[in-house]
């Protein structure tokens, strides 16, 4: 018999506010300890590993999802050195973010604090296990991991080993609660337990993100495709675009802030088309042009609207001859996802009309989109990207797993005077 | 035939998108312009309600109800105040929160834009039509206003009047959009547009905001109950704390910033109880007390669990004696709404420790309950308090309608160098 999720997750809240009220070094030192546990596990954590995979191949998973799914010493060690990582980042809670004095001598301070508990769920990559359990305990939070059936034996090794580095911390392990339950239907439960869980973040695909939007009553802030375009206006130093767009689709295609559609303005397309043509046919990029562009750049696959709207993560390009920068702001409002977008250009007026003009999370002028990421942001560390409009939009590092709060100190204000 | 909600949310996404253009000062241009249509407007504003408070008289409305329906000439002056003041606030949109250079040269700032389009469910309010109309304005929103049926003629004579001030201000009126069709199916109709509706605010009563939550599929910003405490601390000093009890709960019950329940430390529960039920007793307020403090102030009403739960919203307040301030604490935990509590006392640690123990949205320190309002905390004006511990947590001003996001500027920096 096991338990209930929703004795895991109340356990997990009062694991939680115990974890909030850590303070810096504390935490710190609980991550170091986590990344510690992680390494003295390998082998174990390998082992449990060789399990899923066994059993992933006989049931002929993708090659792609093998790849996500499999350790080695290496990966494992890549957890830990991402759990250090964490622990030197800085301490987002109690971060005062503003602070005023009113007329009437009331002090107004905005305050981080923790979220509370955050119900993590994602398919099978073991590393998120640890990486979301990390930045979740630095922002004083609860985790709950709802990871893929496929990576169960993994994740329960990792859970374990964290588990233990915060037994030995004196920290309950319910602070970081693995749910080894994986039918759908426990999931769903976990979503809508609304007086417990303060927010849920998807991460993986789009069948997994949209039943999670379907089936949640709590938050959710959705980390979904990123459909992302580099556009390479009439002034375009055409070097440094070549060199944006081979970077941005040919580098690690399989990622969301990989490129999938080339916006090419027709000034510079009979310059540009060629040349990118020749650097991406020698990486081994299938590319499908619109009729202009085939004019230009010769016989290719004629692109759809569905190409347009695709997120292929892979080795495969949409390329489009626009007439001018709206038009490429309005193909990327009807087909982006609020993603990242690229402009190259040397025209500083015009850069920050693409950036004002969409809506995009991540608007990049003359930078890779490969740097829409938390790491490369500034951020330390990332849990996901934001297409959510909403909390955060973007990378989220671990501030983002922090809210502000009004803490008010006064000396007897009162707000109608005694009668 | 009308139209349906999906045909006038994507109307008033079209106009969002150009009112997300418009700089600070036509933004400023166009609320007063809403101001001066109001004042305009002004008789047949109070026509229309006239014909909603005969309506409302004939079903029988409560007072408080019809008082909050009620209109008169210097109600609507109030509105079109309001929305100057809103006017010559400063804009959130544009604003850059973070500038940051890193190693590699890129520049990233995070740089406020605005949500997109809010829909604002509330009861039978017509100052929330212009309010909420003003302040999603303000942050370059569209807004979906959907207000309770008892108001509708009213609402229908805000609308037509803001809606014209923007025509005459060459915006499309759709970016003000009113749902006149009142079915609860339309309502929950709205909530599902999960492509077009980027945030919904329900405002009013527990049973509105229940029927919000469980039927929206698009992110939802509660603003709950306020079960407000105030605990006064072994070394508070009296007076004060009297003087915050007597601001709290008297000088305006019904909103949800009111004092709800006093807990009294023990060692001064002696002392300050009886002078507070007397000069509560003075002001008509009606007790609940648990045992203790009967046994201290004489004959009461004991006070239930489900006294300590009630948001009163009226002259009425449950007061219980507590062994000391962790007892405080876990009271307010059980019974709290983490929408404000106040502690008065002396003793600066002990004020840190009340703050950090509590998860509340607002916490004062010697300060009265009723300055939980956005105009009161320096936001300017409020949308509401949010209870939803994500995106913004306490008073939500025009900031609170906009959302972070990355713009990224370099000279073609890559992530990896070229092979």
């Amino acid at each position: 018999m096991t338990d209930s999720i929703r004795t895991l997750a109340l356990a997990c809240r009062d694991a939680a506010a115990t974890v909030a009220a850590l303070d810096a070094a504390r935490k710190a030192a609980v991550l170091v300890a986590m990344a510690e546990a992680i390494e003295h596990d390998a082998d174990a954590i390998l082992s449990a590993n060789a399990l899923d995979m066994a059993a992933a191949r006989q049931k002929a998973l993708s090659s792609a999802m093998l790849d996500r799914l499999a350790l080695d010493p290496a990966r494992v060690r890549a957890m830990a050195d991402a759990l250090r990582h964490v622990a030197g980042l800085p301490d987002p809670v109690g971060s005062v973010t503003r602070r005023e004095t009113r007329p009437n001598g009331l002090t107004i301070e905005r305050v981080r604090v923790p979220l509370g508990v955050v119900a993590m769920i994602y398919e099978a990559r073991p590393n998120v296990t640890a990486d979301a359990a990390g930045l979740c305990l630095k922002a004083g939070n609860g985790v709950i991991l709802r990871g893929g059936s496929e990576a169960l034996h993994s994740n329960r090794a990792i859970a374990a080993a964290l588990g233990r580095a915060l037994e030995i911390s004196g920290i309950s392990p319910h602070a970081i609660t693995l749910v080894e339950d994986t039918r759908r239907e426990v999931m769903v439960e976990l979503l809508q337990l609304t007086d417990i869980v303060d927010l849920a973040i998807p991460r993986g695909g789009e069948g997994l993100i949209r039943f999670v939007a379907e089936h949640a009553r709590v938050p959710v802030i959705k980390h979904y495709k990123g459909v992302c375009h580099l556009f390479v206006d009439k002034d375009a130093d055409l070097a440094l675009a070549l060199a944006l767009l081979v970077d941005g689709k040919t580098t690690r295609p399989a990622v969301c802030n990989a490129l999938e559609t080339l916006l090419v303005h027709r000034a510079c397309a009979g310059q540009f088309l060629p040349a990118a043509v020749q650097a991406l046919r020698a990486r081994g990029v299938e590319l499908r042009l619109c009729e202009r562009g085939i004019a230009i750049a010769g016989d290719h696959t004629l692109a759809t609207d569905d190409d347009y709207a695709a997120e292929f993560l892979d080795l495969v390009l949409a390329v489009k001859v626009v007439d001018g920068i709206d038009q490429a702001i309005h193909h990327i409002r009807r087909f982006g996802s609020d993603h990242t977008e690229v402009i190259a250009t040397r025209d500083a007026q015009r850069a920050d009309h693409f950036v004002r003009s969409l809506r995009s999370a991540v608007v990049m002028v003359n930078a890779s989109s490969r740097f829409s990421d938390g790491g490369e942001l500034g951020l330390g560390a990332e849990i996901g990207i934001s297409t959510t409009r909403l909390h955060a939009y973007g990378p989220m590092g671990a501030e983002s797993l922090t809210i502000e709060r009004f803490v008010v100190r006064g000396n007897g204000q009162v707000r109608h005077a005694p009668t």
